[in-house]
């Protein structure tokens, strides 16, 4: 029943297999990073035939379990060079759970130059010419495609940047309005794609929530106690439902870690203009909604419906994309956002690293900080191909070099999201050390360093921030791996009965015995192969650094920089001494 | 007397500092290499203040040891991300050691835009605005200041490209005759040159052989002694001095080791047409000369003076540029190889970099394979520093990525020079596993793989070949510090009278005691330095790796793949275990 999708891109055969005894406790992250492991030569370049693209569900996806629709996606990396796995909201994972799929996994090249769809439903699993679709944005790709295969099918595709082999390239699926802009985004993953030869894969599924559970009433009381500790939380039960993520741009600018013109500043004076109060406000009032659910089952339903005062819709805009695409450019109008949010969305590009590299290319004299008008013609550039757009469609550093510019905020090739790491240093020790590159998502100390959930620990001292990022990391690395949203990481960090409570859908639903002990251990067990992985692929301790001017360069308005000591950064993934200091042996 | 002139361009304050005790006996590659790892910090971004650009003649420039004009410079290098030495023929290295100048390190970076020229003579060191050398070519640049400071100046300079911090630009100076044309090219040092606003430096000296000398008899009884073995050796005293290095072109192409339309084939049907006789023949017949000296008291003149038909004066062109502009192109046309040579060096940019980059801009569909026309757009398109110069001034790796190609023959960033590693398997060891990236001259394998000379190890063999590396990195690393020009290495390694020679020389200079011995010893520590400066700045065993593609993509004619293991490529700086091995112990 349980069982891997191999899409053999050279011989054009889809095959189908019994997942192995070994893997079938590994979902998610677990899942896509044990399988580019076990199976993709850690040297190969990262478009060659050698390399493989991973799609996985989460271990609790296809169940009532809420919020639990992550799709992972993971390969050897374009951008980074190393190991990825990017996850998105949409309704793909639990569709893809539906039809018993554990991994789509796709791997060689075809000799001709063209592009393929794959199809799944309960019955075929194959493999179509796909031409008509070249060069076709994502929106428009989703929109033919449900047409011709029904309004219920989820879409996963690339835009014309994975087509051309962008390391900026994502890859998107729908939400259950058919609106294709739930991003896996990150570490070029949508280029992977695109040297496959594969333009999209439609699944075509009975249900949402049929994925087998071993015992079905302890499965359900499980849900239901894990949907009520996610209402009762302030943040997944109030504060993302009413004002989605954007709710962080004044926080986080008060904080004065909210990097603006570039890492410049840490503070927008617009910041409240694209923050999530006005962003709620304006799309309610022009007919879009504050609240919007990514897949069916999720109760904090963060994301939102934005029109344009132009009549476009962008759904959602989220915190991490309104700081790529309005603070870090110098950029307070909403609208600008939007349209470049619908942009990148349409044509591929992770947004973060899309406006990490508008800002580079800025600070490099390319267009003007704060040149909406401007931003828009780069992206089209990036969508003709142009010199210019394959420039910035490679990323931040890339651009940075062809410009010239120094002051670029990546860490393993990949851009730095929404939080400066001089002002929030935890933030800081994640960006620096995960597999990753930098990556807010893989371990976000945010919370204990200023949104004071799962402790307090003082964002501008470097005390602490090892300790606090290395227990997220792992943490997170766990949570991938299920299929629910990192978004419940808020409810588990302040309530005690959580992490229980997902251990206990676990056991249900596999028929296993699992402690919370066990989770702390799975998760550990994701880092070591994904560190292992980089690690063959030539990472050392040297890469686990942030750029070094961000040791000399303070940043206003607290004047910190950061300094986390390298001795310190080289303790993150000492699990063992760490847990025997916890332990005081 | 012996000085290290210090350059700040932060402060714009030239000083000038003794030789400390530790670095007495350092020069070129050895000296520039200790001073690199003693003074940058391995994490720094190239481009930065923290990294520094040291300049230095070798330990016998200056004095009348034959062909012992080589300049050495180094830096932590844009391309590489590793330590660079590259070295250069021309006069400015026998000049500054007549000013008794050791090394000049040039440090920080200026706050304001804009270009400096270092002025150095007997008396003065001083460093003087240049705005008005922006944008200028070389061969112009050194016109000027040859015209303002007289015609025995050394004029050391860069080009548009390194102005415009492009990984591919290199530091040139000059010939006796005032041509701007010999580079220390590799590794984009003129990128670090530019970073901090240098645009050239002129030595003033009063002559070329005046450096000091302990023991003036004994050193001119071995000079003399050095001379008559470089002229008595069949390659140093007739084949270089008849046909200069391009009568590689045919040996290499009937070896089946000519890199051909980006490395697809291993023989050029052409190759006559750019050989070195055809190139002799042509010279002489427009004018020009087949022999020529870059430096005065070189006897084996390996230089030549090509007039193309348009009447313009190629002066060189060497074989490693006759196979990057020709060979790898598929361009049979010797003018359009001298052409493409002067727009190169007038820019400022590496041949065998931008070689190795049109020829990936041709694979990936830019302008059609065997196209000079577009082939000579495209350099002006990296003049101009449009985006697609932009592009291409990075290198190949970069162009690659761009444009989507994955057959992109890089070592650590940097392109490999004229000799296919899987025909000619030695060199391949030497492009892995050099710290300078993919490096010909680093450990030219070549001698006994295909010319003969010290020896006899089959090219299409995976055995001897890493021995054979080995012991070629360790001598070069050692005469690559004495300013001789590696050519000796010929007469090195047939005359077993070679290198006593050179220590007796070493020795009546300095005044020291060395041997042979010594020598191995020397070559030994440079690589080590440079190793650990490598290793701290993140490079591991993976990075002494050719790109996978060449273990799977066999070359014809010999259709052969580059099979030389991993385990014994991580064998090639284990010294002490090959000392063992070879004494039987």
């Amino acid at each position: 029943m349980a069982r891997f999708i191999r899409v053999n891109m050279s011989s054009l055969v889809v095959s189908e297999e019994p997942v192995p005894k070994e893997y079938e406790l590994l979902g998610g992250r677990a899942l896509t990073s044990r399988l580019v492991f076990d199976e993709v030569p850690p040297a190969c370049h990262p478009l060659s035939a050698e390399n493989k693209l991973v799609i996985a569900p989460g271990l609790l996806s296809g169940t009532t379990a809420p919020s639990s629709g992550r799709l992972s996606v993971g390969a050897k990396s374009p951008l980074t060079g190393g190991i990825k796995e990017s996850n998105a909201g949409g309704i793909s994972s639990q569709l893809l759970a539906n039809l018993g799929i554990n991994a789509i996994v796709v791997e060689g090249k075809p000799a001709r130059k063209g592009f393929y769809l794959l199809h799944l439903s309960p019955t075929e699993a194959e493999l179509l010419e796909a031409d008509d679709l070249a060069g076709v944005g994502t929106y428009e790709v989703t929109t033919r495609l449900r047409r011709r295969y029904g309004e219920k099918v989820a879409v996963i595709t690339i835009g014309p940047a994975g087509e051309m082999l962008m390391a900026s390239a994502g890859v998107t699926n729908n939400d259950p309005d058919g609106n294709s802009s739930r991003y896996a985004g990150r570490g070029g993953l949508g280029a992977v794609m695109g040297s496959k030869g594969l333009k999209a894969i439609v699944v075509d599924a009975p249900g949402a929530f049929n994925a087998p559970v071993k015992e079905p009433e302890r499965f359900k009381a499980a849900a239901k106690k894990f949907t009520e500790i996610l209402l009762a939380h302030p943040v997944t039960g109030q504060g993302l439902p009413a004002f989605g993520t954007d709710v962080l741009m004044n926080v986080i600018s008060e904080a004065g870690a909210l990097p603006t013109r570039n890492f410049q500043r840490g503070s927008f004076e617009k910041a409240a203009d694209i923050g999530g109060e006005k962003l709620a406000e304006t799309a309610v009032a022009r007919g879009g909604k504050a609240t919007h659910a990514c897949h069916p089952g999720c109760v904090m339903r963060c994301s939102n419906v934005y029109p344009t005062k132009d009549g476009e819709v962008c759904a959602p805009v989220e915190y991490e994309t309104a700081w790529a695409l309005g603070a870090h450019l110098e950029n307070g109008d909403l609208d600008i956002v939007a349209k470049l949010n619908i942009l990148c969305n349409d044509i591929g590009l992770d947004t973060i690293e899309t406006g990490g590299t508008l800002g580079v290319a800025m600070e490099g004299g390319v267009i003007p900080f704060g040149d909406g008008a401007g931003a828009i013609r780069l992206l089209e550039e990036i969508r003709q191909g142009t010199p210019l757009g394959r420039i910035l469609g490679q990323g931040a550093e890339f651009t940075g070099k062809a410009f010239g510019v120094t002051r670029v905020a990546t860490v393993k090739g990949q851009h730095m999201p929404a939080y400066d790491p001089r002002a929030a240093k935890g933030i800081g020790v994640t960006y620096a050390t995960s597999t990753m590159g930098a990556d807010h998502t893989a371990g976000y100390s945010i919370t204990a360093n200023i949104l004071g959930v799962g402790g307090n620990v003082d964002p501008l001292k470097p005390e602490g921030q090892v300790a606090l990022s290395r227990d997220l990391q792992v943490a997170t690395a766990a949570v991938d791996s299920t299929g629910l949203c990192l978004f419940v990481a808020f409810a588990l960090l302040d309530n005690p009965e959580g992490l229980p409570t997902v251990v206990e859908m676990l056991n249900a639903k596999y028929g296993t015995e699992l402690t919370v002990g066990d989770v702390v251990k799975y998760g550990q067990a994701v880092l070591k192969v994904e560190r292992e992985f980089n690690r063959r692929a030539g990472f050392t301790s040297a890469h686990d650094r942030l750029p070094t001017w961000m040791k000399a360069e303070a940043l206003p308005p607290h004047h910190t920089v950061f300094d986390v000591s390298e001795a310190e950064l080289d303790q993150v993934f000492n699990f063992e001494t760490a847990e025997k200091a916890a332990s005081g042996t």
